[in-house]
């Protein structure tokens, strides 16, 4: 076994892995069948009670006027910006280099729609407003992310994100929230979505994420927006006869963790504390904003990976399932906080990473002697 | 309430609707998890046991080297154009006028892929050799649709697909099954589906119309055409973390409806004679090819509605939900035989024919005196 292999599956063989929810196994899906009438009807082709239900919800959620449900936040997001630039007749969006549509995308946005990117500020920072003021060319639509999940779940501030929205309407730019992690920011900016989603002409929000449903997606805006993206949907080959499997899980675990982000923050930011303790350990942001940080290790792939083995081993605490090599010196993992962490004894946690610290700090001591 | 929603109603009032399956409801996918053992791992991105296993098994049913499951056939379809398209450097594909690219999927091949259809045949029969060969332009792919679902479900003969088949390929152009109903029509063909698949390079099918699955489809192909896929399939937004409630649910009634469509298509034609006996109804085909057909009622859609209303009220047998105007004279109905055909008995299906019949003619009788 490579030991790529040996670290996941000594993750999976611990006592209490630290990550996420849960397995995404069949009992996710199971579990909210079986508290539902089975006589529900399905949705067909985007009609129905069980979506036209869940739209509204989640639209009066957002503050918006109308939404629709996707497949996936892939399909909501081109087409969202498809919309504000065939509306302006110009094909370009400007975005973060690390933005989803950039790097996870193969490139549809412009493979499918032919609209050109415009890389805003750099991959190691949030888009800022003087980023936004200094652009050189016109743009039909400014994307920001938030949390910016590929630096670590990085925010601006509200009043940033209010000055940088009130620049795009007076120039006629169309501000699109990427909110693939909107719920995991609430409690930091300690606002009703609302009020973020104000600052927005259209918003994405995803509930396989924090939520932890299957699959899917909600796309919000005005009444216009949304009726055209429903056309684009069916272009896109996401109007499926039934969405209901994504829906109802969506709207079942949106109502049972709502009310947890909260929880989920306070609990990341001691899980970093936790880790910043350690030597040569650091996460980013050194004080998490929402319910994930990114973690890096100042010490090769190849060394870190044992040492985790034989920490979780000895203790029966799952930190990550991997880490990824940034250069022969660093490697890093991302973590996000959700229904496992408030169960698992405080004191073993603390144990964990005393004895991750210990082994750090020999592998450390014995480098730099 | 509208005379087109008191049809509905009465309708799903019998005891006895003849139509499909049964109601699309919950039932359906939980009845599948139901069967399964919950810990399942999801696939993840379009990996894992439960996606590529079942991938492996459609794809030597339909004897290709590799397929990939998509979330819906308008997605597998556009995809599997383009990549022929591309492949061959000309953004031109011939299909039927009545083709679901040319009106089910709001201009998606035009709009996302520039792909100009070339229609062949006309919208009262299939597409024949002849319209093929007499094309005056090239073109990097062919569709064809089996059955042809537009027209009633209609099919050339085996040996008219070998021709084309053999045809195209002499001639560098790719040939694309929508295989939608294909299962539906395997009995008629009398031949395996790879003998079918064999003729044409690329092959979707469905497994919510006659399988009966909650929604998915297959793309079938050689390795590097599928491959390509996937790479379409991400870009399309169609690559979600989790297909696998489609795949599960496709998969168990795969398993559970294959060896049914000999009987839905001989129940198929029983059906269709009875329709054929009464007076100023035709179903088209006359002799049904496959599980379904049209039935063409020679009155007024305000004159038959309350016909099949009173008639449905009196035998506890649902024929039809809707009837849909062709002109001032006609109007028309979508039939196809599933599960809920065969428990009604025959004597109380011959009865309500007899009934229709009788109220027909009287009507038929009225307006000549």
């Amino acid at each position: 076994m490579n030991p790529q292999n040996q670290l996941l599956n000594a993750y999976k063989q611990t006592a209490y892995p630290l990550v996420g929810h849960g397995k995404r196994n069949l009992h996710i899906l199971k579990h909210v069948l079986n508290e539902m009438d089975e006589n529900l009807e399905s949705d067909t082709y985007g009609t129905g009670e069980v979506i036209e239900n869940f739209q509204k919800k989640i639209a009066s959620f957002l503050g918006k006027e109308s939404a629709v449900f996707f497949p996936s936040g892939t399909m909501a997001q081109q087409i969202a910006v498809r919309i504000w630039c065939d509306q302006k007749g110009l094909k370009k969006v400007a975005y973060h280099p690390l933005c989803h549509l950039e790097i996870h995308e193969e490139d549809g946005l412009k493979k499918l729609h032919q609209i050109e990117p415009v890389l805003l500020a750099d991959k190691t920072r949030v888009i800022r407003l003087g980023d936004v003021v200094q652009l050189k060319e016109d743009i039909a639509c400014l994307l920001l992310e938030l949390p910016q999940r590929e630096i670590g779940g990085e925010l601006p501030e509200y009043r940033e994100l209010q000055a940088i929205s009130a620049y795009c309407r007076e120039n006629g730019i169309k501000l699109h929230l990427d909110g693939a992690r909107l719920f995991e920011v609430l409690p930091y900016y300690q606002k009703p979505a609302s009020d973020i989603c104000d600052l927005f002409d259209s918003v994405y929000v995803s509930f396989y994420k924090g939520i932890g449903g299957i699959a899917g997606a909600i796309l919000a805006g005005d009444e216009a927006f949304t009726k055209e993206s429903k056309v684009w949907k069916r272009r896109h080959g996401g109007d499926l006869i039934s969405l209901y499997p994504y829906i109802v899980s969506a709207d079942y675990y949106f109502n049972q963790r709502l009310d947890n982000f909260e929880q989920y923050y306070v609990q990341a930011k001691e899980l970093a504390s936790f880790y910043n303790q350690c030597h040569a350990v650091e996460t980013k942001p050194f004080v998490p904003v929402s319910n994930m940080f990114y973690v890096y290790f100042h010490l090769p792939k190849e060394v870190i990976e044992p040492v985790l083995i034989s920490m979780y081993e000895e203790t029966g605490i799952g930190l990550t399932s991997y880490v990824r090599k940034v250069d022969e010196t660093t490697c890093y993992c991302e973590v996000n906080v959700g229904d496992r962490y408030a169960p698992v004894p405080k004191e073993r946690i603390q144990r964990a990473f005393q004895i991750l610290n210990e082994k750090m700090s020999e592998i450390i001591g014995k480098k730099s002697s």
